[in-house]
């Protein structure tokens, strides 16, 4: 185990009916907010008109910054920034996904910021000072909710870079609030969920077997309860499992004391930056390219991933084969759910392949399960075509 | 899974040379500590003499509050908080084991308050405010580094009671500080830490699937872990692994949306109040007992941590001797560890017998997974003796 400082501020507000703690909240952040949202399903489910209410019961006077996108634009990032401190608001309430999430934490350390915000994103500034934040919830996938992360794309130059932000405040997490999630979406965010576990479950660093087990609990609970929330969306317990999986897979619990990988982030930011596809799609697609490119790295941890998350029996077969056979049954997984599994799926072909590499490496090699050069990338691309 | 609130803003900074860091810790904290350790072991270690050296090139005075009691004493928290008020004392530094950890608290929480800082554990008062507190943790076992909980005794009327009073604002893990913990201290923070997993553990809360996981996981490093740091005092990583594990068994992570059961540890207190016995021994030997108890309340959770966390071979066994053989399995752990397994271990009898049990449920009826009685309690230690 390596040395760690680990530290979580966020009060995570969990269950069913948990939005009425919104008004008390909002009573202590101030009488001014800034409501962040994306494209309007929160006003067709009703949850807009039930945090309006909450909102004004409590005294404040609501700005709005709607229509963050699906990969959040640095040009809407800045609008709410403005907005900000034309308003003088007191403190942010993102409202839905991790778009949401992230791009009102980019407003929330851009407002008392100088410099241009993109400047925490291409590692120029460290955020220092933030407005307080506040999300509720209404997907499975990002982790946003309980972590200083945040993905923000600018179209201007085609780059999609995470930056540490700062950390919610609070979280209101209802699964029922993910009832409505469409199906496409739900496949995404458990691609994206289960991502989030591998980059930090594909290591060197050896003795950490709670951290092991952990991610294992993750992965196995997540994929227990995936189709079962793809059959019945409503089944409260599954959409809770995969909701609290969710925050748990990126709330920090997972990387303490273990270098992680993160290679396949960059690389699906890289498509994601000049497609605009989904990022849990693009993780799907990727992601099992990614171990078939890596896994001699550390065949072992591979065979344990296989024995232990998809209990692949390892009765007379050699490492290699059941290495194999683990990423296999990842494969078969998203395929089974729905997910893409190649990047042809969404149209894309070799055309802007090098440019992709190229997007993913642009402050050099990636990865620390294997350290990937652009050329590797390229050919890690080439099998997810 | 129940609705929960989940808030934890305590630091951890966990490993070798971690101690380093206390200076800047110091430095924001104030110019005048109370540092508050026990028996003289960190003197014998060099601890202290590294602790004061840091403190005062930070710039602080420390007073100091030495001797807290294995079963920390109200005397020595009033003797404390008395300090604090006559020095103007600006945060408190625990250097030490739980009791030190949980007198510090107690300090915390009673500088500030007018009254008698017992009401916080006869449940007349809430803890609202308290000086900020930093630990530096020299034994695996309690928790309390990374917990809102305090355990305290008063020997004029011989209660033992537990409290929630405040996070530390820090704390420091090097696993280093474990390795001078003796043989006997060791195995009763090894059951301690079992036993904070197994009062989380045994619930009928249905679908909690991570939470399950997670508290296996914790079960199964904890045991792996355990010979090996027995044999070997210094292996670092089996200390480092049995030390992350005491933090995560306590600090909130495993009892989210779950009903969890404590009744052991109240009959722990209540003869622990009376007998000054270590916490851990007395868990190691009352916890089977309590199992045998109560497992048919819910075979299918004690089939369940038979198989998964003792490898009990399930085939051609009923329901109940599986359990049974998972409680059996937890009796030859504890006795294979060199844990004492029976009261008479201690010397104690069923004079007191009687009297423990109403002590073990001052306020009513104890338990969750099977309510206790004092009668119940009665009967369980019957079986201890």
């Amino acid at each position: 185990m390596e040395n760690f400082v680990y530290h979580n501020p966020t009060q995570l507000i969990f269950g069913r009916g948990q939005l009425a703690q919104l008004e008390e909240k909002a009573r202590l952040l101030g009488p001014t907010v800034l409501l962040v949202y994306g494209g309007g399903s929160i006003k067709r489910t009703g949850l807009y008109d039930k945090v309006i209410f909450l909102l004004q019961s409590a005294g404040c006077r609501v700005h709005e910054l709607p229509g963050v996108e699906p990969n959040p634009r640095l040009s809407t990032v800045n609008k709410g920034i403005e907005l900000c401190r034309q308003e003088g608001v007191n403190w942010i309430l993102a409202v839905g996904g991790g778009s949401v999430i992230d791009a009102a934490k980019a407003v929330a350390i851009g407002v008392p910021y100088e410099g241009d915000v993109w400047d925490f994103y291409t590692r120029k500034a460290v955020a220092q000072e933030a407005l307080p934040l506040g999300t509720v919830l209404t997907l499975a996938a990002t982790g946003s909710e309980m972590n200083r992360g945040s993905v923000i794309t600018n179209w201007e130059t085609q780059e999609k870079h995470g930056a540490g932000t700062t950390f919610p405040a609070f979280s209101i997490l209802d699964p029922e609030h993910t009832f409505s999630v469409p199906r496409d979406q739900t496949i995404y965010g458990i691609s994206d969920i289960l991502s989030h576990v591998f980059e930090q479950y594909f290591t060197h660093t050896a003795e950490i077997p709670l951290q092991t087990r952990f991610a294992e609990s993750i992965m196995k609970t997540v994929i227990e309860n995936a189709e079962r929330v793809l059959t019945n969306p409503e089944d409260y317990d599954a959409r809770a499992n995969i909701l609290y999986c969710g925050t748990m897979a990126l709330n920090g619990t997972l990387p303490v004391g273990v270098t992680t990988d993160w290679a396949t982030h960059s690389i699906e930011h890289a498509v994601s930056a000049i497609y605009d596809i989904p990022h849990g799609g693009g993780l799907a697609i990727i992601f099992p390219k990614w171990m078939r490119y890596v896994y001699r790295e550390n065949v072992a941890r591979f065979v344990r991933f296989a024995t232990e998350v998809w209990n692949v029996d390892p009765a007379g077969k050699t490492d290699d084969e059941i290495a194999l056979e683990g990423i296999a049954a990842t494969e078969a997984f998203f395929a089974r759910i729905g997910a893409p599994t190649r990047l042809a799926d969404y149209g894309i072909t070799d055309e802007h392949l090098q440019l992709m590499a190229e997007k993913a490496t642009p402050f050099g090699p990636i990865g620390q399960f294997k350290t990937l050069t652009s050329d590797d990338v390229a050919q890690i691309l080439r099998l997810s075509l």
